[in-house]
């Protein structure tokens, strides 16, 4: 244990550490071998004193390799991922894996569930009939290499050194280090197998990273870690004042998502779309399939115009268990019994719609997670009539709670009602993506 | 749980904690209702963003109404121990206890054993056959009243948050703070049942401040904490560069003190008397018994010519079951086989005497402890015959070597003979009070 305090006391002096002392840190406490009471200590000063650009690389591959790496050299092109920092209603995921898969780009992604105030790819899936994303790393491979794609969660052959950090973590108060975050990413995407990876940096309220300069400095942390590791990547700034598109809550979200994918695009969830188009684009840039934005873009927009990228939806659905028959009949998805409708108090322009709020509120209604031990209800959730900048007479329908249990209705109409400020003068509706950094 | 992480979070980004909240903690932490990992994190965040003195106040009186605080009301007079930071060769607890109990002025004193490169009182007065330093709180209670002095360890009711708490910052790198320095040695002192304390704050090589800066900083907070709990406090900064006085080892400090409380005080012990009459005169002074410092340090030096320091010392020892008639007779005390005498390899002036580098070659030695568990050699030490500023023939003897283990001795050897710097020009001994503060 003498080294381990060694490396301990550096830390705490906030003096960098070594290339070996990160990776003695990592595999003895994942093997059990450093006591509990030691790594908070190492997480804590880490959390204070931060780590250089250096150690967090260092500290990411450590991470990577505590288990497997997949290797998918047997699938032919340049395997491309996506991954946002978390928000709510980013459904993302569900939109441009089909329509990268739908244009040969091969889409290896491990995702997971919702937990705080943002949801999760897993938890969205698992709401149509069937889905299972509980799959082994060999099905995984298998799927990819016929399919073009495969959504599944963390196994625990990936990054096992994460899973142990991020629990104590969780507990000790070190989750929101810049340094902490991006290793605990970079590590398990690195694991899934890809060449290349997008990444959706939320900024805003309801985002980990509230300020655009927080969200530059995690996006640039994340590119270096990835350059590093020889992998091509591109990250976008996205915001996350409101949530994304109009539908929040699992089903809902999922409705939403082939909403887009069949090319119904309401006028509220035209960020939701253009984020779609975007990172879609950044994807088929990385995976080869197009020289300039541009055209990238216009491929994108044809697998929604011909539905490639619906059909491959329903092709992955069903070959991960799901019944793809729901993706057309949305009442074979969980349907809350009932509605509650928010209704805007006065007349005016919609200036907030608090993505934090609103993302509380949801887990209050039972659409997301306490506690990782939480059960949640699929069916729940709301769906946005409205969002910033858009007028509204005092009256209107606002937003629409799905909802099943009144007493969950209650404890969370506050934080919807509360997350929506209408003023007299007009506003101009942020723009969904605010800056682009390779 | 939850409240706990919320005052760790508020540490971690280096806000004030209310004494509620460091309240909470030292309590739930004794209670066994915090586990190590977030206690240790805790201990981290305030190691590295530091506590302010109220802060610091508060911690102390949490720790200290942990357990038990020792009433004296019924025992008369003014109540004032001494407490030392820690130092090679720091036996004044030993010539100003009974000093001052000869005056009349009560001396409850609660004591340590020897860490690191440091010794312990408890450790020397042990080595007095027959010596009890291990009695209830109840007996220490009957013999002050009796004596007029009580040489004790901690018992289990003492500061039992203390306890608890240095025993995960020793493996935890978080020892070595000012504030959780100060509420650990002002929980256990305030403890005792004193009305006033003099400090003996070390500075230098050998001690565990350094600078003398470190050691006014250190000072100064003790200080603060004995103020804000209604004690009188002075506080000496002290050399520690080279080991207090000649003897280091615990039958031969038991040794160097009698011979100091008998008046036959050698040229090297020098700095010891003058400490010991320095810190008695502080004590004397807040103990009501002299109205200036002359005549406190008159008071003291009458108590070694008239014998009746060294006689309360026999008194003592006496009652706590020791063998008096060894204090007389040095036979009686443990010695060690071999003497083994360091030799000056050039002539010239000392400019160094090491006390960190003869305190680690004296636990290698076996005069002290490596960890907690070991098992010390009463017998073995070293005798310094020349100090800082002497003057020295080639092949003088510096120091006796007074050991049982001949591979002790080989161990220890480099330590002892590096610590010794002979250069060509003359240098003036360093003076053994830097300063005076209260």
């Amino acid at each position: 244990m003498m080294q381990f305090q060694e490396i301990l006391e550096k830390k705490r002096d906030n003096q960098p550490l070594s290339k070996e002392e990160i990776q003695f840190f990592v595999t003895a406490y994942t093997e059990n071998q450093i006591p509990d009471y030691l790594a908070s200590a190492m997480l804590m000063a880490i959390y204070i004193n931060g780590l250089s650009t250096d150690e967090t690389v260092n500290l990411t591959e450590a991470m990577l390799y505590s288990g497997t790496v997949v290797n998918l050299d047997t699938v032919p092109g340049i395997k491309v991922d996506k991954h946002s920092t978390g928000g709510v209603g980013d459904k993302t995921s569900l939109i441009i894996a089909p329509i990268c898969a739908a244009l040969g780009i091969p889409v290896p992604m491990i995702s997971g569930r919702g937990l705080g105030h943002t949801g999760g790819t897993l938890d969205k899936l698992e709401s149509i009939p069937g889905f299972n994303v509980n799959l082994p790393l060999s099905d995984y491979q298998k799927i990819i290499q016929k399919t073009g794609l495969c959504l599944i969660g963390q196994t625990k052959e990936i990054a096992p050194a994460d899973k142990k950090l991020y629990a104590l973590r969780d507990v000790t108060c070190t989750v929101a280090n810049k340094s902490l975050i991006s290793a605990s990413i970079m590590s398990k995407k690195l694991a899934e197998g890809i060449d290349a990876l997008v990444l959706d940096v939320k900024t805003g309220r309801g985002a980990f990273m509230q300020t655009e300069k927080a969200s530059e400095e995690l996006a640039s942390l994340l590119i270096s870690i990835g350059k590093k590791m020889d992998k091509a990547i591109t990250a976008l700034i996205t915001d996350m004042s409101q949530p994304l598109g109009s539908h929040v809550g699992n089903a809902l979200e999922v409705i939403e998502s082939i909403q887009i994918l069949k090319g119904e695009c309401q006028p509220e969830q035209k960020d939701l779309l253009d984020l779609s188009i975007a990172l879609s684009a950044h994807m088929i840039m990385l995976g080869g399939k197009a020289t300039n934005y541009e055209e990238a873009c216009s491929l994108a927009e044809n697998t929604i115009k011909d539905l490639s990228a619906f059909n491959k939806f329903k092709e992955i659905t069903t070959v991960q268990g799901g019944d793809s028959s729901a993706l057309d009949d949305f009442t074979k998805l969980p349907t809350a019994k009932e509605v509650f409708l928010v209704k805007a108090s006065k007349s005016g322009f919609i200036h907030e719609l608090d993505a934090l709020s609103i993302g509380k509120g949801s887990v209050l209604l039972g659409a997301g997670r306490k506690t990782i031990d939480s059960i949640i209800d699929p069916a729940v959730g709301l769906v946005l009539k409205r969002k910033i900048g858009a007028m509204v007479e005092q009256g209107d329908t606002l937003m629409e709670v799905h909802f099943n249990n009144p007493q969950k209705l209650q404890d969370s109409r506050a934080y919807f009602e509360s997350a929506i400020t209408i003023q007299a003068d007009e506003i101009v509706a942020p723009s969904i993506i605010k800056k682009v950094i390779n």
